[in-house]
């Protein structure tokens, strides 16, 4: 059998199978969640890692190189920030074909530099490797905030029946920043910005968490695959409504006919996926800057997967389930 | 300028640069040793991370997948040894082109869960990619030990002249064993092992922290190129004395002429490099099981650079000043 046909989160269930079940006791986090946490005297440290591939994840005639290294941190950020945590130090390595340009390499490293001041993480350490293409891995520590003594983690498996589901920032920008790159759209296009210099709402999401919500996931992957991992990992179904999801105006204007598809499996708009009760979530609101909406509701269901309703109730059938970049399409 | 001409030192200082110079307080070591190190209450943790990818330091035609996760990890392992430090935590990014067999796969986290279980380390997370090339990258979080509220850490900085070098088990079996495999050795051969499934000296390391060393390096790139480091951070020269340096009975009789040149810039020995006065070295190596090997003594130089010497003190010339995998040959 080839990894195509398994994908990859069967890939991850494996991986978690060989790692075994011999947890060390300061672990509170492992396989399976946005970041490990564990913890190390009355702190609990959280830590995460993620790649981007020339090819796969960015293509260099659309992605300026500053762009590549902003976004190869930034994702990583939105791991932390889905738990509640906060970003201290990354590890970079950078894999480069030996004919890349030095001032590619540089610009790579400004983009990193860029959006590490923004959201406060120190580079300390990395590697540097020759591959046949250029890929950037990040791998980020951070820390848990803890209140009176208990960290404030946000996981995938806290969703409960009965739950709002609420979603920050718009979705679908990136997905069609995409395609307008493809399009020779410029780079200053706000779509594009979405797609090329995501920002992950670190401090909505800390917020959020000392807000009392225990639940959320960062949207890369898409809407609906995302709110899959928090189904399948609380064992609940979710019921979102189409009529509400956040849709940007120019996401509206560019794509009027596929705004609601690029929404829901689009993917990579690093946005804070979250269930809590309504208060929590209403509270949320009230103190953040960022928008937040109201978009569906946890329930118990036999299924463990979203399902999106329109405004009559009928199910809505999406394209695709959302995206895994291991499996055929 | 391409990255071949400024070579893998020249990008990581420029990387250092990048990241600027704005180290939190909280930080004890940033980029440029084995790990970086920071302090958690009254702990101080590591990070370092280290990737091999095929067709640059593996090839899947030699190296069985089980022992390219094995290697993936004890490289790691080898870093936080060379800090004085225990290895905890490993998040393990994998990538691997779609048509991959998920028994390769399988295997590497079989590899990959056998070295974790030696060394104590727990796999909390991790990435799969898709990539023209497999490839996977580790990023390891330990914990440095701690005397009297003080981090026993080795560094590569803390040379001092006058300071033994001394060297653990032996040297350019690894490099001999890839001469080997390519000239279509069996698997089991000592020199093949040595470069199939490196095992860091993790609790010789451990006790050369305890015994007062504070200067330490692991042989990745060789010895020369190592020992290079540890002189360039060091500010200072070191002399080596060729017929000292331990060499197995079994590189000997494979390779009897190019046995010195394999230890000196073979490179992948994963044995600790370490500095520190007679009296301490004299003390780990009553203190450990593992050979431990004087070979030469630190210098004040102006040139801070090692040099190679034989026995009637003339400096050797060596095929190569190491191993620099961006740099074309």
């Amino acid at each position: 059998m080839q990894i195509s046909e398994l994908g990859e989160f069967g890939l991850i269930d494996r991986l978690a199978r060989a790692a075994g079940a011999e947890a060390p006791g300061d672990l509170t986090v492992g396989i399976g969640d946005d970041a490990a946490a564990w913890r190390v005297g009355d702190q609990v440290l959280l830590a995460t890692t993620d790649t981007l591939v020339e090819g796969v994840h960015f293509l260099p005639e659309f992605a300026p190189w500053a762009d590549v290294g902003w976004k190869a941190l930034a994702v990583n950020v939105s791991d932390i920030a889905a738990m509640g945590g906060e970003p201290l130090f990354a590890l970079a390595t950078l894999a480069l074909p030996p004919d890349t340009d030095v001032a590619a390499a540089d610009d790579i490293y400004a983009g990193l530099a860029e959006c590490a001041a923004q959201f406060g993480v120190a580079i300390v350490g990395g590697d540097i490797v020759r591959a046949p293409q250029v890929s950037v891995n990040i791998a980020l520590i951070g820390r848990a905030q803890v209140q009176q003594g208990m960290p404030l983690l946000m996981r995938r498996d806290g969703a409960k029946a009965g739950d709002i589901i609420a979603v920050s920032g718009t979705l679908g920008d990136a997905a069609a920043g995409l395609w307008r790159l493809r399009k020779g759209a410029a780079h200053n296009e706000p779509l594009v910005q979405a797609h090329l210099r995501p920002v992950p709402p670190l401090e909505t999401a800390q917020e959020a968490a000392r807000t009392g919500i225990e639940c959320a996931i960062d949207v890369s992957d898409s809407l609906i695959q995302d709110l899959g991992h928090i189904c399948r990992q609380s064992a609940r179904g979710a019921v979102v409504a189409a009529e509400k999801l956040p849709l940007s105006d120019d996401l509206r204007s560019a794509y009027p006919e596929d705004a609601l598809a690029l929404a829901c499996t689009g993917g990579e708009d690093y946005q804070l996926l979250m269930t809590g009760d309504e208060g929590a979530i209403e509270q949320l609101r009230e103190n953040v800057a960022v928008s937040v909406t109201v978009i569906g509701r946890m329930v118990e269901a036999e299924q463990h997967l979203p399902k999106l309703l329109d405004a009559s109730g009928i199910e809505v059938a999406l394209p695709n389930a959302g995206w895994d970049h291991l499996r055929r399409a």
